[in-house]
């Protein structure tokens, strides 16, 4: 990408009504664009991040057997009414509204009950199951509060899968499968050494369930962690959890964390409720085992930047980053020998932001730093007769004088 | 895909409220689930479409030089008020709600005043232009009546993208250009040949805008086309459009069709009600010039399954079809063969629908016509003599008995 054609460019400052560090730093980035308070726009530069997500999340989902679809934001009250969860005593994120008849439609704020009364359309039997579907899905949830950025908005995007099972064994072998494709999701997505499978509250359902959480300053939660990082509970479900387990609470320390993925199992009784049944090889009809998958996209991507970011701005993980290379050129002399390099770099599928612009070096510098890609590559005249590059890497910030040669085997 | 792992199956019959022919037979053959009167979602099967659909638009607009990004939903009404677009009088379509604190909010039912606002905030001097921006975005219309499937739903996705200029020459070059983008994707989809560039109603600020219509007899409009079917005009300007060519309104033909596209400029009437100005050359403040291109993406899947079905189901164009070949295997001996050719084809990046399934012959064969897939490809036992498979294009219906050589020729 020449930034020359890109229409956003960094900010000196972010809305004064913003108060979340990772929509600051993502506002003056140019990833984000805010519309209200918890609603935010992405720019191309913010949906290629988003994408990259969606997309590591998609390839883990699709290992472990999963089916992508897509359901709609717009819910009929008869779906959710047979759980109680139409009603705003009990669910109080609903934006709801009407049909010009007066027929109420609420906006998906989950998609549960939704894709139950679907599913009820094709599994019938034994044969029909297991079946595992997932979604990104765009979730409204009229929140009071929206002061988090993209960690917890009005309007966000969620990656959240359903698996459907015959027997509780077998649902709980998925449900394994499923923990060890979330932990491979967040290790590609470069935080899986500060990610804990946590216990937390179960809900209507079940004892626990389980969180994946993300140490990160600006999370909303606590855990506790023994020393050898191997239980993690949620403060929530401190004394149960460690009566559960065995352990003694007082060896596990607090932490702060994000929680970046939920999971539970729902066993029958959800599917009972909604009348999603199925019938055996016995002949007689049973409740559907169902567990449910979440992981918040939006939200991994506000925390990842929380994480990360030092006082010049975000720092993406090459994973997720929008582009590897962050190309500045200095000077007359050396234009085309730039050029050259984006088109070599890109031919060799390495993906380049080149900031063509006519801007001083330090704006340029500045904003490689802000924007957080990985490597920052500097042409400049004056090495141009030792045909010499500048090569910084973000996290790092210390410059190497590189050949072409050496520079390629860097990004290799 | 196996079928055997794919959770829908084809249904005898759509529910009984269904009316539109697409949509019947969207959902008996497993592609999209009614959720309501104009309510669709999409499963996996429906969601290949989709995104087939979506990647041929994607790369036509990259092609032109348009970012990809995505608004939100949620909308302030300030928004809309400069242009008295929030007004329930004049925009008879949105879905509204309200935030806890009372704020009023809508649900966007288009983008054009969410980007010129967010825009605003890049776009500042003659140097930030022309810039061109798209995405693809559910919108959410409150429509009364909703009985055209997937063609005219509460909820669909639509491609709309918006290009600002400096001058009134470089936005009429780049709708050229846009035209000519449109063109090639229609001619992609499959259309092309009944697709055509029609003067439209221009609404409030241009006297005609420009449609792109598709023969179809489940179209809502009427054309007017000259034999040499270089001229179209939609019914709604027919009179004004004769003149304005210079043509006699006698020579032009009726034809029912559906819009799969519209296109049209606003000149800077738009951006000056709404404050989007940018300084000039000569040190001034002037209105952007601003044109929008819309294609609905949902809509243009329906259009083509009433286009191109027949008595047997749907029949989609091998650049839109969820895979390239049905496979079919019967018998007790040819399993391995038909195991081996599924593997030989996906590796060869040919999609395969393979409907491995304890199902009778004819029910498969059946399913593979109502599925719409380009090719359906036969192994059965009392073929494995002579080593031939049965090939039939779904268009045709013909059966023609190939060996293993001459059938991957079909497929190349």
């Amino acid at each position: 990408m020449r930034l020359s054609q890109n229409f956003t460019h960094t900010l000196k400052d972010a809305p004064a009504d913003e108060v979340a560090l990772n929509a600051q730093l993502l506002i003056r980035a140019g990833y984000v664009y805010k519309v209200m308070a918890g609603v935010y726009a992405y720019t191309p530069l913010g949906l290629r991040v988003l994408e990259k997500i969606k997309q590591i999340v998609r390839e883990e989902m699709n290992a472990i057997s999963s089916q992508e679809l897509i359901m709609s934001s717009l819910q009929r009250k008869e779906t959710w009414e047979g759980t109680g969860r139409w009603d705003d005593e009990t669910v109080d994120v609903w934006f709801k509204s009407e049909l010009k008849d007066g027929t109420p439609v609420g906006f998906g704020w989950s998609h549960e009950e939704a894709i139950i009364e679907m599913m009820k359309q094709y599994i019938q039997s034994y044969k029909d199951l297991p079946a595992s579907v997932y979604q990104f899905q765009t979730k409204l949830r009229n929140e009071v509060r929206a002061k988090s950025g993209i960690m917890r908005g009005r309007e966000f995007i969620m990656k959240d899968m359903y698996s459907m099972h015959a027997t509780a064994e077998d649902c709980d072998a998925y449900y394994e499968k499923a923990i060890e494709a979330y932990k491979r999701i967040y290790e590609r997505l470069g935080i899986g050494n500060s990610t804990f499978v946590t216990f937390a509250s179960g809900g209507a359902f079940t004892k626990f369930s389980h969180e994946f959480q993300t140490i990160c300053p600006a999370g909303e939660d606590t855990l506790y962690v023994n020393d050898a990082q191997t239980v993690a509970v949620n403060e929530e479900v401190l004394d149960d959890a460690a009566s559960e387990l065995g352990i003694d609470k007082t060896s596990l320390k607090p932490v702060v964390s994000a929680e970046v993925g939920n999971i539970f199992k729902f066993g029958t009784e959800k599917s009972e409720k909604m009348g999603f049944m199925y019938t055996g090889e016995d002949g007689q009809r049973h409740g559907v085992y169902l567990a449910s998958y979440g992981v918040g996209i939006t939200r991994v991507m506000g925390v990842i930047v929380e994480k990360f970011a030092d006082e010049k701005g975000i720092i993406w993980p090459s994973s997720v980053a929008p582009a590897t290379v962050y190309l500045v050129q200095i000077g007359k002399e050396s234009v085309s020998i730039a050029d050259e390099l984006y088109e070599e770099l890109q031919s060799k599928g390495i993906e380049v932001i080149y900031n063509d612009r006519d801007e001083r070096p330090g704006a340029k510098f500045a904003d490689s730093e802000l924007m957080g890609i990985p490597y920052r590559i500097t042409v400049s005249d004056r090495l141009l007769e030792e045909q010499k590059f500048e090569f910084t890497p973000r996290a790092t910030g210390v410059t190497e004088l590189l050949t072409h040669e050496a520079l390629l085997a860097k990004l290799n």
